[in-house]
């Protein structure tokens, strides 16, 4: 363990997820592209959620999510993100805080909007498909970030998801600042297609001006770097002068640094219930790893057993301890 | 399928399940019965809720979560009973009628009471421990039951839970004559050992006067009749001039008629997960077969087959189609 106050201190959306079963069709019906996050305002929400089947309710918010397995393996997370004053922001404040993330709401919330969901319809192929709600998210701002606590983490964990309300770009650059000029890392997740599609240039300033490990999968990465080829992207990786770390589903992970690559199996699993949140959990578990003294390759093999349990099951929150299967799993 | 506008129409709690796994130290550091219900004020429930780790929502309250199970078997199930005018009152409308329960939610609320929820520990034994706080549910009275629905459905199903609210009991005596009154039958489920000490004259009172189905465990059948004798309490329920389910957890269930007894044994489970709703779900699918012209004893095994999906994950609604599990158990 590190002498510092967190390990980690993760800024994002916090959002309740409100997930159902549905087949492709419908995803088509609806306009949807599977797997992808859609933004979506309330009229639509309403709409979307009258036309869902029976729904399992749970925290989620991809950096909470991370944040949530960080605390399950037994490290010290912080997490930074803004819910309404209803009952899903009190059941969001709830489950973060129950696992032992230190949970920071920031300064009052000026309006009263409502917190945010994130309707996800679950494919039979056990693949998710999101649609936000923002909510009270779009109003975390620089006021939020508090620089002690960014300063007491060895890393600020972000989201590409960020990008999408404009308060919060100037959030996240508050935190970089306040990181860097701490000696602090800068951890970010691309988050989503579509997001590197949208703001692909201000992400790739963002990467060069504060990055230190890079969050995507296969297909994010593709959209960083406009190309289609694996090599090109892990060419273009090894350049970024940041460690990053590729998910590749099924086929595991891919850690890229400037003198190495090196590739990590998935973990096995059983049976493959819902992959939302795999994601985040894989860099909960590396983010573990790499503030807690293992090498690269140990901190991915821990992404990849986080990883493994979150896709056992519906929810992007762990089940069951992740510390446990970490000490069972030897690593 | 019969003529009736529905199979069954349930009355009973709206309940929003607040589900989380803990161990046996927890729940006798925190006083509780395991496997059984209590019930709890809002600061029970607030304490309560912030000692609970991370935890899932989901619908829940057992005679709904039997017409959500009807209405996934293919039949045509109503259901009556209150929400609030809140967050996890639009969750628990929204789940119901998402599987095709008409769902009446009874005459205006009085007051301004919050939606009922039942916080749930599930231990590693997948057994539940349930903490119910019943909030809107208290003001379910005689002005929500409207008696052309009660005329419309082959079954009125109610629960024991009932007898812990006074206005209810009121409610569902009405409910019993207008079934009666229009050639019906009535099914009560015991809910509960405690419910059963609780309230156990009036409820052989009410099995005499009008129940034609009743449904049980083992330890409420017991408690019911005042034996710890198996056999005793068969013979009991056999001149109890009613039709008798007694399940038996993994041992199946027993049905009891006037004339004969057969034993069901347990659809099988790859893994028990949480057994909330094992019998909700048992009831659900004996009351769709029985309602749908099966024999007693593929009504039994229907409501195994509802009871096994059910145990084989978190929460008390079934997360796949029952129609397509029928429909391949040949059933």
């Amino acid at each position: 363990m590190s002498d510092s106050r967190y390990d980690v201190v993760g800024i994002g959306s916090a959002i309740v997820d409100v997930l159902s079963r549905t087949d492709e069709s419908w995803l088509a019906d609806k306009g949807m592209v599977k797997g992808t996050m859609a933004l979506i305002d309330s009229n639509r929400a309403k709409l979307l959620y009258t036309a869902m089947g029976v729904t399992t309710n749970m925290s989620g918010g991809s950096v909470a999510n991370s944040m949530a397995g960080i605390a399950s393996l037994g490290g010290k997370p912080a997490f930074i993100g803004k819910v309404g004053a209803d009952q899903l922001g009190e059941s969001f404040s709830h489950d973060i805080r129950a696992v032992g993330v230190d949970f920071y709401a920031g300064v009052k919330n000026s309006t009263k909007l409502p917190t945010a969901q994130c309707l996800i319809l679950v494919t039979p192929d056990a693949q998710r498909t999101m649609n936000t709600f923002l909510g009270a998210c779009t109003e975390l701002g620089p006021a939020d970030i508090d620089e002690e606590i960014i300063a007491a983490a060895d890393v600020t964990y972000i989201e590409g998801y960020q990008w999408d309300t404009p308060q919060a770009k100037a959030a996240i650059r508050k935190a970089c600042v306040a990181a860097k000029g701490a000696g602090r890392k800068v951890a970010l997740s691309l988050s989503d297609p579509f997001v590197v599609d949208r703001h692909r240039d201000e992400l790739l300033q963002l990467i060069f001006d504060y990055v230190d490990l890079l969050f995507g999968n296969e297909e994010e990465v593709f959209r960083l770097y406009r190309t289609n080829d694996f090599d090109t992207a892990v060419k273009k990786l090894r350049q970024s002068n940041t460690l990053a770390c590729m998910t590749l589903g099924a086929r595991g992970a891919l850690v890229v640094d400037m003198m190495s690559t090196a590739t990590v199996p998935a973990a096995p699993v059983s049976k493959v219930i819902d992959t939302t949140g795999a994601g985040d959990l894989f860099a909960a578990g590396f983010l573990y790893g790499y503030t807690n003294g293992r090498d690269l390759v140990r901190s991915a093999k821990i992404g990849g057993l986080a990883a493994a349990e979150i896709i056992g099951h519906m929810g992007a929150r762990p089940e069951v301890s992740l510390r446990e299967l970490l000490v069972k799993g030897g690593l």
